[in-house]
């Protein structure tokens, strides 16, 4: 049976989870949530992701969520084939990698999310942008480049000169990210920006963004 | 040469590594940070922890940054000895525990972080308490272990019936709310409750609250 990632392909946590599984070569089905029916607030999908959010994931008998969880269990299920995500076969560099991860999800993420909070959700509801959130999050979001940027004139990827799950978690975020005008927090750093070059033009990145791009309604009159 | 874990022992991820090394029952020297006069923001701090931030963290000529991550190192470095933290003998197992792992970083560490600023940070600086703020985030936070009580119904702890760095990573943060008028959003939820009682009376719990009371001048004036 095909592992399944329950969730719509516009979803950046669905996004990181289908990068992954590409980076693996690993068979498996997207199967669709329908948000306009909160599906994913009732049964039975709170019995595979009790926050009630995507992506859930199936494998055989064993349920997942979170996505930066589901990607460690696939690049530790397939640790022997597709890229090295992972670095398991050595305990340094595997903590390294952990650092990075972890920086991801608690430096960079945060103000992250209120950037495309604001710049496609509160415009899918007919909100209006908030300026002082955008600036004050654009300005976070720069001093945390400005660390990658002195990390990346020394190494080809954040956790070494290797791409791990430390880069690719980054990946859809920063895809959303060139599709509003703060696009130049990456493009002015010339190593983030090298770094961004390289691991978006992967072919699982590629196919993510196709995914993006295909489904999102968000992006209408946001470009 | 024993471990060195740079940071006070009133922060609440210096004592989340703290917790895991003493799980572990490993040698350790906790190093002071002078935030007085923000050594962390300086060299040589930075070239241990680039984001200025405690703990940083050093095993011989490793460094690391990042609590989850240095817990996660210790727990796989020392795989084979004291409690097993990460499951690593059992995909699926270790897999529940990352999910669960998860939902502290991305579910519960959210609005818990603002509580712990509402009452301890901005009283230290003389700041007033913002309601709004304490009110949204204690709901957000009830909301989280709503899920958690449905769980702790099923299983002794939130992984399974073992004790893991899934509970682990919760237990600092959970002291700080007990010297907060908040603390009935753990105490009136059964299953959390009987969770926080066992999980707090452990040693390594024990020795991590005794350096929260020892040192902590955040406490003052809040209890």
């Amino acid at each position: 049976m095909a592992i399944k990632v329950h969730g719509s392909r516009i979803s950046t946590c669905v996004g990181r989870v289908i990068a992954c599984l590409e980076e693996k070569g690993v068979e498996y089905e997207v199967v669709p949530v329908d948000y306009v029916t909160s599906e994913h607030k009732q049964q039975p999908f709170l019995s595979l992701n009790p926050f009630g959010q995507v992506p859930a994931f199936e494998d055989g008998d064993l349920t997942l969520f979170e996505s930066r969880a589901i990607t460690r269990y696939v690049s530790r299920k397939y640790k022997d084939i597709g890229t090295d995500l992972l670095r398991l076969n050595n305990l340094a560099e595997s903590a390294i990698v952990d650092a990075w991860m972890e920086a991801e999800a608690h430096q960079f993420n945060g103000p992250m999310k209120v950037l495309i909070y604001q710049f496609f959700i509160r415009p899918f509801h007919h909100l209006a942008l908030e300026e002082q959130e955008v600036e004050t999050n654009s300005e976070k979001l720069g001093k945390v480049l400005e660390i990658y940027e002195e990390r990346l004139s020394k190494y080809k990827y954040l956790a070494g000169d290797y791409f791990t799950l430390a880069d690719l978690h980054h990946i859809p975020f920063i895809f959303y990210l060139f599709k509003t005008p703060k696009a130049y927090l990456i493009t002015s750093r010339p190593h983030v920006n090298a770094w961004w070059n390289d691991i978006s033009s992967r072919p699982s990145s590629i196919k993510i963004s196709e995914g993006f791009d295909k489904e999102n309604s968000f992006l209408k009159g946001n470009q």
